[in-house]
């Protein structure tokens, strides 16, 4: 997370979410990384001092999302980078020329030298010895990298360098695109305060935003609306709700009585308003909720999400691939076990939680 | 220092030599960064763990020379850096962009972009503010850098983004060149051992070497020679001679009998075997010295010397300028009252320490 703003919104949210459930189902330690460096680059009104303030406001949301503190390390880069972070850092600014790291970031000539360095620095906390205080004696786990597409670039260089430095590639796993409510190709712009719902909305305000501006899906007219139902592609309050709808048999139920296909014998299909309001609901309990959560996170719990010590290991897996000995094919984004472990430590089906963000 | 191999020769010395000479007439805090990253970044055929056994092995000759430890904090880029450094070293880097690094740098396009990095690390130990352990409460003291010239385009990157960034300018000192055996054009050579003297050359290697080697400046023949003297210029005995002799009176009797102008009228002028004689004598008492000091830097002084914490303050004066609050011209490299300073504190013209490497 890189620290920009105070205020959240819902689809910062996404990476944490998915991150805090994989926590909870394997028993896994977890690294955040606050790239207030960045920001503070690429921003030239902030100041050091403002984007490492606002990477504290924002490890508090991020606590709030439930977080075990005895396996999360939550780091600000200007803070924690040196020692065997940096060491990791140069180690891969060896293998990047500046001419590959134009292509891949598309820096110009004109960019300050301070953003080449960032790659690095983003890359670096893909491999386990650049934390040997959090991993004492275990320099080679595996990591799995949760996070928004536009991240891909940083990681896809970590896995194209693993093998010359000796480490195991990192596993991605991207959350899909979560729309502004202007429309799924519309990105939220920090500018529109009406883009995106932020964790700072009132009910009220919800409420507003959702009717006024989340985007529609259904017919122009109710009678054809009856008929064919709306294109949940496009609609929005839907596209929500599959991010946020605990529920998926409701969720199912939703897609048949709001959406396109054949219309169901008894009844009439569902109107927009009433999808918009159920999403209403859903939003207005998720971020009563953060608050209520963010504000039991006290300064100490921060600084104990911070402090650098060992984490508790995985537990009761071990840190070894299930498959044992088996030689892992590193050119797969997504280790196979992963699929079948979800089912057999939840006993749900993977897409109850992987179509949360992937 | 960037530490790329283990054995130090005698013109890595100087600047630590100086800087000695400076904190002992001064009582000045001394902060000494050993560049095991730069090291790492440029030879491709050394490891981290190899910079960084050098950089602790370069730390044993540098505190042999009699650093102050309560004054002094050396350390290693890699594992130092992080926090407050890192800190700086974004604000430089967001000062300069790629073309302008790569037309002071020399940088091209296929090079690292680790090398894109290295200013930013080098440069940010010009502020006090690198340093708050060290400082404490104090981030805006000048620094003054004694330097090789081949080290200048970084601190005078240094110089130029103070004002922006709100510091204090850095001062520079440079070391003039200091030559191998075989010239005062000739660059010592790691490849060619007797390019130069090393720490760990013998008595017997360092006669050896300098009579071998050692290009004298004097004429053909005796003849010659007894009549216009040699020719000190290019004299390497006479040169090394300027950088290690302590005698002052000594050194200029030797310019006198041993250099060009008037003949004296009693004696006949001295021959270069002579002046190469005085010369082993000498060398040989400086690394041996420096040996014997050597053998008796503990690790547990090296740790001393790495630890972070509260440098002893500058005494008896104070951390300001002696000007008091008269505004310093940040254009001058040097403060002018430093002559003054070394007058009034040492009881001795400036040039018999300030012609030793600057």
């Amino acid at each position: 997370r890189g620290p920009s703003s105070e205020a959240l919104h819902l689809g910062h949210l996404i990476p944490f979410m998915f991150s805090k459930y994989l926590q909870e189902a394997f028993k896994v330690p977890l690294v955040i990384q606050l790239t207030d460096d960045e920001k503070f680059t690429w921003k030239n009104n902030l100041s050091v001092e403002e984007t490492k303030r606002l990477a504290r406001e924002n490890a508090r949301d991020i606590i709030a999302c439930g977080f075990d503190v005895t396996r999360t390390f939550l780091f600000s880069d200007f803070d924690y980078l040196g020692g065997a972070f940096y060491e990791n850092m140069v180690k891969i600014g060896r293998c990047l020329n500046y001419n590959k790291a134009k292509e891949m970031f598309g820096f110009s000539g004109e960019d300050y030298i301070a953003k080449l360095n960032f790659p690095l620095v983003q890359a670096a906390p893909s491999f386990a010895s650049t934390f040997p205080q959090l991993f004492p004696g275990k320099h080679n786990i595996r990591c799995l990298i949760p996070c928004a597409t536009d991240q891909d670039s940083y990681f896809r260089m970590a896995r194209d360098f693993a093998p010359p430095l000796g480490y195991r590639k990192p596993a991605l796993i991207k959350s899909s695109f979560f729309p502004a409510l202007q429309g799924v190709n519309v990105k939220v712009s920090a500018s529109d305060p009406n883009s995106a719902i932020y964790l700072t909305d009132t009910a009220k305000a919800i409420a507003k935003k959702i009717n006024n501006n989340a985007f529609s899906g259904g017919k122009v007219d109710k009678k054809e609306h009856k008929d064919l139902g709306a294109n949940l592609e496009i609609d929005i309050p839907f596209k929500y709700l599959s991010f946020f709808l605990e529920d998926d048999i409701e969720l199912e139920q939703i897609r048949k009585e709001y959406g396109q296909g054949p219309k169901l014998p008894e009844e009439e299909k569902m109107l927009t308003g009433a999808v918009k309001k159920r999403l209403t609901q859903v939003l207005t309990q998720v971020v009563e909720r953060h608050r209520r959560t963010r504000a039991g996170v006290t300064e100490e719990l921060v600084d104990a999400f911070m402090a650098v010590r060992p984490l508790l290991p995985t537990k009761p897996e071990s840190w070894e691939s299930p498959r044992g000995k088996m030689k892992m094919d590193d050119d797969k984004l997504i280790d196979e076990s992963l699929i079948d472990r979800v089912k057999r430590l939840t006993g749900r089906e993977p897409h109850v939680f992987l179509r949360r963000g992937v």
